[in-house]
């Protein structure tokens, strides 16, 4: 398969892409490195980049962000960061990345476990993902061509465990190989319009 | 109690603001007619209205739209009606709302079943709900002096099934009744951080 990982060298984009790389063609983009550049809040990047990627089997995202901040000190602007970054551009990466896929492919989303289950400061992230779960399900409904779009949302990964856990208070870290069978399972399986709850 | 609830016109609001009548001060905003005029897509709207309430005990939004339309007819513009009305305006009601509420007052959102069981032509719709949905669990860890966070989630509602049926096959209509009592129990309960569905 022709694999286009959006964030692929990120924290858990470097497993699933050293994974996927293993029996698959795998091509990278980042917002500073990889090879294509992207920035998911600017449509118009997202377009270009599919203009050079040429026919996809799958799309994998794990990009996006969101501010985390008290509820009182997140500012209307703040919210609109998640809005335009992790929700719509996911959003978008679908809207534009059906028409690069062929017959049969697959997009994957990336969320996380704030949306069923939020710590405080994640007012913006946990709305974000929450969005993205709920859009994944209707977005399903509609696609064409056998394309099926998943999410994968997993909770607090064991290798940014160390960097957040005091804001996890309890949570348990998800083992990195638990983390890519979530994308294993969107791309490789048959699911459509699933949310991929990877919790403990 | 003194309850303000923004939309209490509409279709489910009337039902609402009809029970709470029997027995509290309820005071009706809307878009364009009510005790107070506001445009929750607009947080100096907000901001102007909540100047004119004085202090309350409840705040009840059945207010906020997105627009329907089939995924591929969707515009960025398009999904960002809902973003910026029903998503957005119900995040600022909590944001300037909690100022005005006595201590252990509340606040009732609207959101809906498109959320877990969207149908076709609601990818934008499903989206906001769900983000609404997170939100509500999220900011209900941080409100403080006792304030209380739902949302209520009402399957296709009875007084709006024959207008709407069709883009719902199978779905079956919320007695009236029910979907009143989705809001007592938030405001007359203890829930906070809930989602109250009633499906059916």
């Amino acid at each position: 398969m022709r694999i286009l990982i959006i964030g692929g060298h990120g924290t858990i984009g470097k497993k699933v892409s050293a994974h996927f790389s293993e029996d698959n063609e795998v091509l990278i983009a980042g917002r500073t490195n990889g090879d294509f550049l992207v920035d998911i809040e600017d449509i118009s990047s997202i377009s270009k980049m599919f203009e050079k990627t040429g026919q996809l089997d799958a799309i994998i995202c794990i990009a996006g962000e969101a501010k985390w901040a008290n509820f009182n000190d997140l500012s209307e602007d703040d919210f609109h960061i998640g809005l335009n970054s992790k929700l719509m551009g996911q959003v978008n990466l679908v809207r534009l990345g059906q028409n690069v896929l062929n017959p049969k492919g697959s997009i994957t989303l990336t969320t996380g476990i704030l949306a069923d289950d939020p710590v405080v400061m994640t007012t913006s992230a946990a709305m974000v993902n929450g969005g993205i779960h709920s859009f994944v399900q209707a977005v399903a409904l509609e696609l064409e061509n056998e394309i099926r779009v998943n999410a994968v949302s997993s909770g607090m990964v064991e290798d940014a465990y160390e960097k957040y856990k005091d804001y996890f208070p309890g949570h348990n870290p998800i083992p990195m190989k638990k983390v890519v069978n979530g994308y294993v399972r969107s791309v490789n399986g048959k699911g459509n319009g699933e949310v991929i709850r990877i919790y403990d």
